[in-house]
């Protein structure tokens, strides 16, 4: 990774932890498993990246890091929350996450189903009172429909269906299990900044392009990593008869697909000129090793 | 209960099934099952105590109907949701609600916990797109303080923990547990209007009369109704050896208890006049039969 984007992400890493530490600190009477359990689910080592992504985008757009902070802490809480109900025995039964049990392997998983519940909750809660009241309702207006049964859990239930056989299925499956929240990570930083209508497209077409390749690249980490890199078991989908972008095109094409959307969405990105966050963002998706 | 009321409860709950069966009714392309649960989960019979008394409470403060209905549909959809997830196998495990089979039961777990999801994630996305933009912002934000760790997921997780064995302790459980979102329902209309500090505490004073008084008689009605009148199984909590009021305080003595906190409610209620639809609520939720 460049060294420059190394220190950006190491630094607003940082920031977004912190931030998510001080939402997930509750007051003493709260029921202790739960609390443990809720920020168990978020504080346990992700790799930050939708939050990231927000902050570069707000960045670029100059608006200022208090205003967006909530709102990728909320993104990153909706997307913990989803892991945590995405992991139950009823769903893809995951006994591993980032490198440690599961929500529901620690804590049990009526314990899980409820961090999930009250995180959702807390993500929406945050943006009404943290983010400026002229933008808060379009963000959460967005949020829950990024999130929702026309997002990433319609994608989810499209996922479960079994139904998702051909690439033109599982683009669309993917569009919204993964792709949606990515979207609103790029998109989000819109609602709080004057900008061109050529700078919102730029952005958009960035996002489509960054969630596709992402997709692809944890298809091809799920055929060829390993537990130890991944955090959590791979070849889980290929075992079920998922199909899967490596399934359906094989190792190498799907590597040429994941290379000619990170070009894509790398063309998008030089709207904020030659070298810029955005740029070496795509490049770190490319090649993360988990 | 009085012509008067039960007619003011026909219309209103014609009024509040229409406007949940619109805000669930989707796009033909979204995932059939999960759509058909979500529908399932919200439109099979509830009783609509919540948006009901919030239309009350709206009426008596001069609050137009369209401005309150976007907000009691998200409260009863969240609350549908609530049973959704508590009716799971991990949580209450409970084959039956409102006389039909639990949504689990009808569309499986996986279905059935991805609808909660989808139905908590839209009832932040109407309050956000259809209330008065200068008030939807509190509005969300006491629905999330509501609704999770601090309100009805907190006190489910009370439930769960099996560690409420007092009155006390089984006082605050409730008070979270199903209290808060019916304090709710009383008081979000104090967001759509001006009135006076006197009404404001009287309202809240009501909410947590019948919120206690809602819950005795739920805990009356698990020992001594049958499954035809209840639309569930009665008796489960006192089979788990959970703490109720009647095994804390015998049948007698909860009803007891019961009529004084109608009292209290009916006392506080009377700052609207003699005769008001929040006293004939309070008398039609002592006297209701599930």
């Amino acid at each position: 990774m460049p060294p420059k984007l190394a220190a950006y992400l190491t630094q607003k890493t940082a920031v977004i932890e912190q931030a998510l530490n001080d939402y997930l600190t509750f007051s003493p009477d709260v029921p202790r498993e739960l609390a443990a359990a809720m920020r168990y689910a978020v504080l346990n080592g992700g790799k930050r990246i939708r939050p990231a992504l927000m902050l570069a985008v707000a960045e670029l757009l100059s608006v200022a890091e208090a205003k967006i902070l909530p709102v990728a802490c909320a993104l990153e809480i909706v997307h913990s929350y989803s892991l945590a109900h995405d992991d139950l025995p009823c769903m893809d039964n995951d006994a591993w996450r980032r490198g440690q049990p599961s929500c529901h392997k620690k804590f049990g998983e009526a314990v899980a189903l409820l961090a999930g519940d009250t995180l959702q909750a807390l993500a929406y809660e945050i943006i009404a009172r943290d983010c400026p009241p002229e933008s808060a309702l379009e963000l959460i207006k967005n949020l829950g429909a990024a999130s929702g049964i026309y997002g990433m859990a319609g994608g989810q239930a499209l996922d479960l269906s079994g139904a998702v056989k051909t690439l033109p299925e599982l683009q669309k499956m993917h569009a919204l299990k993964t792709g949606a929240l990515l979207q609103y990570a790029v998109t989000a930083p819109l609602c709080l900044a004057e900008t061109t209508e050529q700078v919102r497209r730029a952005l958009q077409d960035y996002a489509d392009a960054v969630g596709l390749a992402f997709q692809i690249k944890d298809d091809i980490l799920d055929a060829v990593g390993t537990p130890e890199t991944l955090g959590k078991t791979p070849g889980k989908d290929a075992g079920k008869n998922k199909a899967t972008y490596v399934t359906l095109l094989g190792l190498e094409k799907a590597e040429e697909l994941l290379a000619a959307e990170t070009n894509k969405a790398c063309t998008s990105a030089k709207i904020f000129g030659k070298e810029n966050l955005l740029l070496a963002m795509a490049q770190y998706l490319l090649e993360r090793k988990n």
